[in-house]
């Protein structure tokens, strides 16, 4: 089968746009919410292939998206790099934060493969069990938002920690940051040897930097990323999503990584036509519905979607998605509705 | 006097750029938190015309900025207005969530300059002490930024109610956000009544809109307030800081703001030296320095301080300003060193 995700990956002419959501196992699915129980903790569940491998899967059943993406979490790299990490309910993730050059030295990259060996169990149990049409897509936290949460500790709301140690401290930043691009490379490298057709790096907080440091700590070291993985497995399409990023910064993305980015995920605020124009010529462009609106109604999220679809799903390239990822509080029938609309494009007057 | 900062802001020539820090009168300073704790409680001292005054006028005493900016909340507002707002140590403002027409109707306008006397009250007292040459600066929250904090009952990390009442009842939201741009309209007149020389808009949270609600939410409102201010004081300019609003947006707002906006602030992610090209033409631009910078030290802080003014500061119409407000543990000696710098400015080679 030719998927029509990896088709629209390389920018060829699909009848239709794929569609898949950031974030689409999650807790505003029942089903998600019994399994979670069923696992008793978060990390039970990213580290039980089974459970790990049904939550993924129940998306697929419920919507028919034409993506999976591997349930896991962005925190598991630093876990399996020695990193205490934990979750407590209603508060986020937790960890022992990393205070200096003896607690970097101390983790250990060559522990990683062996460690998330669970996550590469779950990517070949979905090989398995995913419908032939469907494509899976593997992913990792990109190294400036992965070492926010090691040095912060958990989240955080201005970043002043970490941005704290990149100012005053840049060598020792510069030594997580590398080691984090190195250790993600491998990561998803072993990621693709076990099932992942596609890889989507999140830079979940790439939007809050000087433009000086923001070349520095987001666009260098995706780029580096990209480049390794893409020397080292060809065939497989690299999606980033640098969330935050201004427009001129997701052109020299589009520009500076010519033949190492395939996609580039677009945030709510990005406006479709401007990256319809100035991106989707050399890259396929991924979003961008406004995630509330999968809360608020079927017609609301059905009319935003449409205007999305009428911007850029003509042209080769373009993969339908939300800005960030879905709410636990969105309404099946919403997601349902907009779905179902994606899949009967092109749409025929008076629908 | 021919005051620095109102000539920048008629971009007018001056030999340095005028120097002057978001929340400069905060924790980080000894002699705020000494004043605090004699108040009591934030909203007491907000509302106690000699203890406001004091600290207003404390980062004048200690650094020298050329504009001293009322010490108050955003949050004055709704509570004028009848909501009910309390602040709890560490956790941030509360307040009693407007939840639909009936708590919209019940907010009473007409008793805003009544209940906000203690606030003018305070700005004449610093016209009556501020050195001659320091501008007092008078300021708002933008109605978007006000809305989400009078819908969402506190601060927010993805504006999840206030977005869904503005896609699911956009009537009632419009109503709001009219509301808001006339009684912002009155309450910046009246601090201009009473002694403000200078107005600034904040819209903290601009940066959260897909495009479309960006220009209804964001744009529209700051742009008929401000226009409604212009009509009534023309000769105050008006500074809007629409924070995290992409290039091409601040771009409109120079644009569609002309002979209305005398100033734009720039959040951090912002390229000066493209503000500098394409918006320093037709607006004073202020900004950027990472507050960040100023908790790490003088050194960092001096040194990108540096970069921002090679940038800017030899044409006319340049502010310097934080990309945002100063941390509670900014070091003193590191503000005093860049406040420093700029008043040097231009400086000889060897500095």
């Amino acid at each position: 089968v030719d998927k029509i995700l990896l088709r629209a990956l390389r920018r060829q002419k699909t009848s239709r746009p794929p569609v898949w959501f950031m974030r689409q196992a999650g807790r505003y699915l029942p089903e998600y919410r019994a399994t979670r129980a069923e696992a008793g903790g978060f990390l039970n569940l990213c580290y039980t292939p089974k459970l790990a491998a049904e939550v993924t899967l129940q998306p697929i059943r419920r919507f028919g998206f034409d993506a999976a993406i591997l349930f896991s979490d962005i925190l598991v790299l630093p876990h399996a790099l020695g990193q205490k990490v934990w979750f407590e309910t209603g508060e986020g993730p937790k960890l022992d934060p990393i205070k200096g050059g003896a607690d970097l030295a101390a983790l250990s990259p060559n522990r990683l493969t062996t460690a998330l060996a669970p996550v590469f169990d779950t990517l070949g149990l979905l090989r398995g069990q995913l419908p032939p049409e469907t494509t899976l897509i593997g992913f990792c936290g990109a190294p400036w938002t992965v070492a926010t949460y090691m040095l912060e500790g958990g989240g955080s709301k201005d970043f002043h920690v970490a941005k704290t140690w990149a100012y005053r401290e840049p060598a020792f930043f510069r030594g997580l940051i590398d080691l984090l691009v190195n250790s993600s490379a491998d990561y998803l490298t072993a990621q693709i040897d076990a099932g992942a057709e596609v890889v989507q790096v999140f830079d979940s907080w790439a939007g809050v930097h000087s433009p000086v440091a923001f070349d520095e700590w987001v666009k260098r070291p995706l780029l580096h990323l990209a480049a390794e993985l893409k020397r080292r497995r060809p065939h497989v399409p690299i999606i980033l999503f640098p969330r935050g990023a201004h427009p001129h910064q997701l052109e020299a993305f589009a520009r500076d990584g010519s033949g190492i980015v395939d996609a580039l995920g677009l945030d709510t605020t990005i406006d479709l036509s401007w990256a319809h124009k100035a991106l989707q010529p050399r890259v396929a462009i991924q979003g961008n519905l406004d995630p509330v609106l999968l809360s608020v109604g079927a017609p609301q999220a059905k009319a935003a979607a449409n205007a999305l679809l009428q911007t850029a799903a003509d042209t080769p390239g373009y993969i339908f998605n939300l800005g960030h990822g879905i709410l636990p509080d969105a309404k099946t029938e919403a997601v349902s509705a907009v779905v179902d609309m994606i899949k009967r494009y092109p749409l025929h007057e008076g629908e």
